[in-house]
């Protein structure tokens, strides 16, 4: 077998990225402008996911932050109890990764909103979480290559990442606030 | 040479934290009362600290959002810019780490607080410190042995966690809380 | 009622290690010469605790990492999966919090040792653990004061700290390299 | 103005993304195809980069990881010292930041090679790396939407995640590992 260039992988993921986003496109966009009222009014914003969604998730949160709200990730030290008011993000390919579909859970119970980013809205997450958004990527436990030629779940953590800057660049419209405006929120200790 | 036991070693280390304690006491307390004003009066509080240092803040930091306080940790995704009315705690043994004394100066610049802990007040860092902790204790680098028969800065960073761990039981203390309030806010999401 | 100081927070927990490191030198010290030797052995240490429990096994596991250990924090995004010749180090005060039992029993079922550090040797961690060393101190849920005057677990907190150096102290003393031929290892990239 | 729809922001991102991947794949391939064998003859990987940059390397070292390479991220506490024969793996859209450039140039000092991604090859980072990788879009402090319609540097930051999983792509072609090779690698202690 030939060898893959890094440009030939390149040219995988990208053209992979446009089949997801045109999918994405042509599907219902009511559950995407309901998220964005979910973080516009939301207390807090709390966002939890396992490995490389995790960290896909993280780079939502820092964007979250730098528009203003108030947003912790789930596991670090100062993060407190969620509670009635605040919005929970989860992101879980499959929607049945246990961590994530009990807190899921805890958070409804309490009274919080959940916003699920997911390949599938018939699983035990969306099941409890006011909004599902949806995905059309392998899952990580995919391993078959039909769903996507990458490894594992990287089509849709990368999907995970692109959504969230995509619900913070709408958010950021909404606002009516410049890149200026947003500037002097970036961490300044460091 | 003899081996040394567990039990020995934690003898040498229970040891040499209550010299620590005891020549803590018999300095100036002023310093100590003054710190809890600082974290008692501050809109937010920062940590800051290298390595181990940093790693007993944030068990420090854990409690502080335990009472209450909104506690960020420098260098997490979502802990944002530091301003005038915050505090920005910091733990440096020798005083001079780089990254620890210009976070000091820039938090100081922007008109936040600075308490710093250290084994010094004659440092590049207390100078700049509103109010300095000094924990009479090797620092990371004094590899001598005749400060602390433990390794590098072992014991200086054990006091951090009791000194911490001190600061929050006395604020704890002076606010009235039972315990009992304070749980609601331990992380439910995990 | 009085206030407390900081100087009087600190003489309470010095106390109370003292207490705890009393109790802990007058029973058996076969587990804790044995922990050494699970140290020593294991092709790699992955550490893992909740809360506070777990930046205190942190800051175990990087001066493990001093020593020359191939040390991982479960958790972290470069942590591989844990195999038969590897060591589990985990904390629980109570012995029963669920992510490390069932952490614990993963550990156990591919081969891997476990070594515990808990308030007690009778619980589902205990069980499935090779070695457990036990600190004599109020669990995290326990707010009765009764164990100790700090809230929740502080105290067994501060003793998997403590206790983590002795385990190092030890190992170091054993490996007959001076301070000197650890200095190397330290992260010199921040 | 009339708002953007997340449908619409999703539009942009991918679009900017396709650009992106077209300049890339129009210029030269050598420095990609470079990149590869740096990272296959390492004996260790380090990854480094500030904020969203980080995040998106923290994305790759986790599958550097699943591919069975020895994989830190520096900052973490049980990341080591680096040293002659491994591979420093940075991320700075403009090539300057303080931190980044630092480490560059620690690693090259003691005989490590460097692999940068920039968003330019002329800067003081890509004079001490071995490689730079350019992907043309705009830097965190650009804020004049001339290089990209999104806020600051994100364009970059999606970018620096796309190139990490088109490296492992095609190293993992190269491995001629099948997917079910690799996962037993995935973490199993959460």
């Amino acid at each position: 077998m030939a060898n893959t260039t890094v440009g030939e992988a390149l040219d995988l993921i990208g053209g992979e990225l446009q089949d997801l986003i045109s999918t994405v496109r042509a599907a219902d966009q009511v559950p995407a402008e309901r998220a964005l009222d979910l973080l516009a009014d939301a207390d807090r914003v709390f966002v939890h996911g396992a490995g490389r969604s995790g960290l896909a998730l993280r780079m939502t949160a820092m964007r979250l932050m730098h528009l203003g709200l108030d947003v912790h990730v789930v596991g670090e030290v100062t993060t407190p109890a969620i509670r009635q008011g605040d919005l929970l993000l989860v992101a879980s390919g499959s929607g049945t990764t246990g961590g994530i579909v009990q807190a899921a859970r805890t958070a409804a119970d309490v009274g919080a909103r959940v916003l699920a980013v997911s390949t599938t809205d018939q699983s035990p997450l969306s099941e409890v979480a006011d909004t599902t958004l949806v995905l059309p990527a392998a899952t990580k436990t995919d391993r078959s290559g039909t769903a996507s030629a990458q490894y594992a779940g990287g089509l849709f953590e990368q999907g995970v990442a692109l959504l969230g800057d995509a619900l913070f660049h709408a958010l950021w419209q909404r606002s009516g606030h410049s890149a200026d405006d947003l500037w002097p929120r970036h961490a300044n200790l460091e």
